[in-house]
């Protein structure tokens, strides 16, 4: 680790070496409870059974626990020229299970989100095709065929600071651009078989209603694959940062695409090349190209807990877990290492594995005190293999941005401290 | 229907005949769109993107548009002495999907529900076992092969009113006790394998550690077979009136069993008996005696749209849905008539079916303007097909309030307010 050249945040990184480690096994030892005398805290009082709790009248939609305020999304003030351009983050390492709740789902805006009235929002279907169409959400929740389908969302540039490595110190920030939502409305297919798409409509154009009016394009085969207009996420309406009441769903692929505030679909012959798909949105490689059509996800992969935000507290038994996600096809198996590489395990994979949805793994730990570097590592139903930051970097440089995809690195010390860190 | 007489709830209802009525088919006809012209449309200016939106920093933990306002729980001031024992309903004409969103998850309390510091929060094994034992939360999160499950909870008293014919108006009353949500936790049998049950201890007493001390007896079979102890739902941490930091999950059977805010389980030889399963939670039945052990509960459906609340609003395309679950096996088919019963139509489920969880169907319909009776009629896995009210009645007469998985109607008018029947 060098902390004399700045010119090259390369170095800045905390490199480790992985040799020599040996922290813990994956085989849980003593179990974690007290052998206290239980009839000795049953008739100790306690202050909430004293007295009449919250009545039913007391939260018609109900809040987290005043215990849980520290759960929430958070931003980085000094990232952005503007906060209404900006992002904040999931909680990843308070979170468990397939399902980000809706109040914790990150944002990223680009004009801000917009309150929307639905009664007098529209989508309008024009350009190549038979019939142009313009349906209120009313048409919309009316049209057969509606469908509910659970997928991850993942921003093209989650894990970007960690190209040149930032190490920002968490899960939240280095991998919290990602959420996993079940999402309620209706193919795309079905409302352009409506329009009746012309034989050289290729492309579909999508814009959004918001101050900085999103669009863009996306080829006629993925759209009439499994495209979706969704006004429903996790049973209830859309939030308004997440589209409200409507936005695009395009899953696997680069969350930007999924476009909010949903207003205009354009079918066209080629791609239209807006700015959010050319000069925003593409990888800049060493020779000062820019890579085209980088829209599929990777396989990827975080451990959440143990993390920066979420360090260790005491010795023994522990779980390890985490969450790995796909855009081609569905999780095969997740790997843990827990000695920077030496040893993998495979990870237990808990609850159903759908295509394009996130799967939460868990690792039972048994930890005797000692350094542990940890480490995931995803493979899909392809079979591709999630690549080491390095391994990206030879191939695409340090310019980028988006699609980071490469394994993340978490040193616990002696302390139980968790540190964002690389190996050479 | 009468009027005339006041003494028997039962003529109070409103019958109908369900002859004659021919109001829709379910194939659909025209589809809802405009052939405005979107070119007009594209060019109008909207008052929400003139300006920025809401920046990042806005709402650490999201919640709804202004405009989903009325999606809210809804209690009965009426219903009960006091609002701390009494009950408020999901909208569930609101929500779609499978997964009920934390803040509107029914909420239902014997003495309000505490706020409980998890740091000071217990969880005590004692009584026939080997071994008694205390655990933190920070244990129990320790503790090896957590898990994730989705799981329907419905209150035995869910659509108890029906019983004498209430007809309440709205699913989100008559129907609105349930919901289903995804549950992380650690199976009570490793817990119970640490502690070691003795081999005469046949059954588990659960206690809640809010002002009602709620204590339920459950039978060994059930809790070693799949009852989970819980301290997540739907991905983030329990909800205050949903028990945090800790909960009973005692999959298909009654809500009450669910013990909230649980803080003690005690292994016994017997079953406790106590208030809350002996002269509350069983059924009356007309020769005065009262049946024991209706545990779990039995296949229900419900058509969430159109209902009461959610009322057709024109002719034509229309989307039917609603819910269905069972408390043994799985769904396997969901039945809807539109006219009353003459005709029965297999309804379309879609997503995961789940073990013990909620499923979604849906049915197009083509409304032409006629009355329409709509019913729903679920079958599970062990061949069980929910029955109608009156068949209910026959064998059970009208003491009960608990355990009414009677088959609903709904009548939709001519000018598509509908309304709670019965048909005679």
């Amino acid at each position: 680790m060098s902390d004399t050249d700045n010119a090259n945040p390369l170095d800045r990184r905390k490199f480790l070496k992985a040799a020599g480690l040996a922290g813990a096994g994956v085989a849980a030892g003593a179990l974690p409870a007290h052998a206290a005398e239980p009839e000795k805290v049953i008739v100790e009082k306690q202050e909430w059974n004293q007295a009449l709790g919250a009545g039913v009248q007391n939260a018609p939609y109900g809040k987290p626990s005043p215990f849980e305020k520290h759960v929430v999304r958070r931003d980085v003030e000094w990232l952005t020229a503007s906060r209404e351009s900006s992002v904040n983050f999931t909680p990843l390492h308070e979170l468990d299970g397939i399902i980000t709740p809706n109040g914790l789902c990150f944002e990223r805006h680009h004009g801000g989100a917009p309150v929307i009235d639905p009664a007098k929002h529209r989508l309008m279907i024009h350009g190549l095709v038979d019939k142009p169409l313009v349906f209120t959400m009313n048409d919309l929740k009316r049209f057969p065929g509606r469908i509910n389908r659970a997928y991850f969302l993942e921003c093209a540039a989650n894990s970007g600071m960690e190209w040149r490595g930032a190490q920002l110190n968490g899960c939240q920030y280095t991998h919290g651009m990602v959420h996993n939502v079940w999402y309620t409305g209706i193919p795309l297919k079905a409302l352009l078989e409506q329009a009746g798409v012309k034989t050289n409509g290729k492309w579909l154009l999508a814009e959004g209603a918001d101050a900085s009016g999103m669009t863009r394009s996306i080829p006629i085969e993925k759209v009439l694959d499994d495209c979706m207009i969704a006004w429903g996420m996790n049973g209830e309406a859309l939030r308004t940062e997440q589209g409200y009441p409507l936005r695009l769903v395009v899953p696997g692929w680069e969350g930007n695409m999924w476009v909010k505030w949903l207003r205009r679909l354009e079918i066209g012959d080629q791609a239209w090349e807006q700015r959010e798909e050319t000069s925003k949105y593409t990888d800049l490689l060493a020779n000062g190209k820019a890579r085209r059509y980088t829209w599929v996800m990777d396989a990827k992969s975080i451990v959440t807990n143990p993390s920066p935000q979420a360090p260790l507290k005491q010795k023994g038994p522990n779980v390890l877990t985490g969450m790995a996600w796909t855009g081609r096809g569905s999780i095969k198996r997740v790997d843990v290492t827990i000695d920077g590489g030496k040893n993998w395990h495979a990870a237990r994979i808990d609850g159903p594995v759908m295509p394009l949805s996130l799967v939460r793994f868990y690792v039972d730990i048994d930890w005797n005190g000692e350094e542990m570097l940890i480490q995931s590592r995803a493979m899909d139903s392809t079979g591709y293999v999630q690549p080491t930051k390095d391994e990206l970097r030879k191939i695409r440089g340090v310019n980028s941005i988006y699609h980071n995809n490469g394994i993340q690195t978490w040193l616990v010390k002696k302390n139980g401290v968790t540190e964002n860190v690389e190996i050479s």
